[in-house]
């Protein structure tokens, strides 16, 4: 690759190289001849908190840590008070614990959920909506030269997705500089992980950027400005309902990002339109970067 | 459009110009000027069994019956032996409500889900595998030829997708017919609704194509397996462990399905490789179609 960009940027970039990441596949082409397919891991992971087992993910395996408490922080079961004294991941059990020094409220939130959801639908309506009323979002200006620095950037970082493909990637941004990039084969995987990352590391959310290669659908607006995130980029599509939420709740959105386009579909009033579209370089028609719809 | 297939041959086809399922959403581009997007609809669908309320899944809002009981289906907390005694959709409450003649075991499936899965996760292992050892596949004999037609004819249907983008597509085929084309926000919609087609008309499995735009993850694997589907297709990637499982079952998985391209990654033994790839056009560069990675 001539235009590597400088991956030290990051705090966390993707390590396409882990072997324990993706795996050989043989398979016959259509021509009838063997081939071989770098793809992708799926693996479970159990996530309990104290002694409560929570849920097994689909997961690719790395940041299991994060992953654990971000998902945890995300289904709000860890709330913000909660003191966490311990988040212990067993590989070959394939577990993480996550131990507060209080017990927590879980047991009566998995109560409710057994009425609010049935799980594997992939989209639940239940809980989400709860607690995006008393959500408060930085009005953070956003620059149209830092969109179209971080998509460039983002897209020649070497990842997983180029490397094996079917998976979804996510970036904790600020200002132009993208700073940590997580993939799973699920987004919201790769969101949880970044929760994960950010609550570990005490970071704050109200100057960050939130940039995915999947779509804006009601859940992911919401599951970012549950995060204290007031801007959300993607390549990809969105939902008429996705942009309704941000617009109500005041989340800048960005969406069908790509070469030098993109539609702002929430926030005008926040961007400031520094960068000359006429100047940005359409992608490579070989960028290997799909937009999901 | 020149080259519209023969929609006739559809039992379902989408539905593209359906008023309630897309919206006009403003947005303004990356010049500055005002555009309108068609984008999709997402709405909440409350789905009861019985008297229980059992989920709220985010969906296109079409089908709500089929979805429903292919949901319950898929979810096995609908049994092959409970006798439906009706489905009854509220498009004001937004509600589905299926009866059975007899209670069902749902409740102590809820139970359990409780400590199995925890949801809005996208990918939940737990129930996943129950019942997957019993599964007997038919050795469903697939010809190239089928695989090609189903292509080519699936793309060129007017479609949610083309209209719109930001959905998944599934489409159940036979031979190199395609006959109930499912659209939603969630893949796992998509086909729910097929299943919940196949089980209100009393359709087999065992001659069946399933056809999905979406990534064959171990998920998408076990489900088609369990709706007794012999034979998954995809244009988009595919994960190591979904192509495990399908070879463990007896699932023929072919991924990666663009104009002559494919890749078989179990049942090469059931192919019947009687199209020659040189005779198949590539697809269009502006197909308007992209896979999922």
């Amino acid at each position: 690759m001539a235009q590597d960009p400088d991956v030290s940027e990051y705090l966390i970039a993707p390590d396409p190289s882990a072997v324990r990441l993706t795996r050989a596949v043989q398979g016959v082409d259509h021509n009838g001849e063997e081939t071989t397919i770098r793809v992708v891991e799926e693996r479970p992971l159990t996530i309990f908190l104290n002694a409560q087992e929570i849920v097994t993910a689909m997961t690719i395996g790395d940041y299991p840590e994060y992953l654990a408490l971000g998902f945890l922080r995300n289904q709000r079961m860890l709330l913000p008070d909660d003191d966490i004294t311990g988040v212990d991941y067993d590989e070959e059990l394939e577990t993480v614990v996550v131990r507060t020094a209080r017990a927590t409220d879980y047991e009566d939130k998995m109560r409710r959920k057994t009425r609010t959801s049935g799980c594997a639908v992939g989209t639940v309506f239940g809980d989400m909506m709860e607690g995006l009323g008393e959500v408060k979002l930085a009005p953070t200006p956003v620059r149209t030269s830092w969109l179209y620095d971080l998509s460039g950037k983002i897209n020649r970082t070497p990842s997983l997705y180029l490397e094996a493909g079917a998976i979804h990637g996510t970036v904790l941004c600020e200002g132009n500089r993208p700073l940590v990039y997580m993939e799973d084969v699920g987004r919201h995987n790769a969101v949880d992980k970044i929760a994960g990352w950010m609550l570990s590391e005490g970071v704050s959310a109200e100057s960050k950027i939130l940039y995915t290669t999947g779509r804006l659908t009601s859940e992911m607006v919401i599951k970012t400005a549950m995060m204290g995130i007031p801007v959300l980029a993607s390549r990809s599509g969105f939902t008429a309902w996705g942009v309704e939420i941000a617009q109500q709740i005041g989340l800048t959105l960005i969406g069908r990002m790509k070469g030098k386009r993109f539609v702002c579909l929430s926030g005008e009033e926040r961007l400031i339109r520094d960068a000359n579209p006429a100047q940005i370089a359409d992608e490579p028609k070989r960028s290997g970067r799909k937009g999901e719809a």
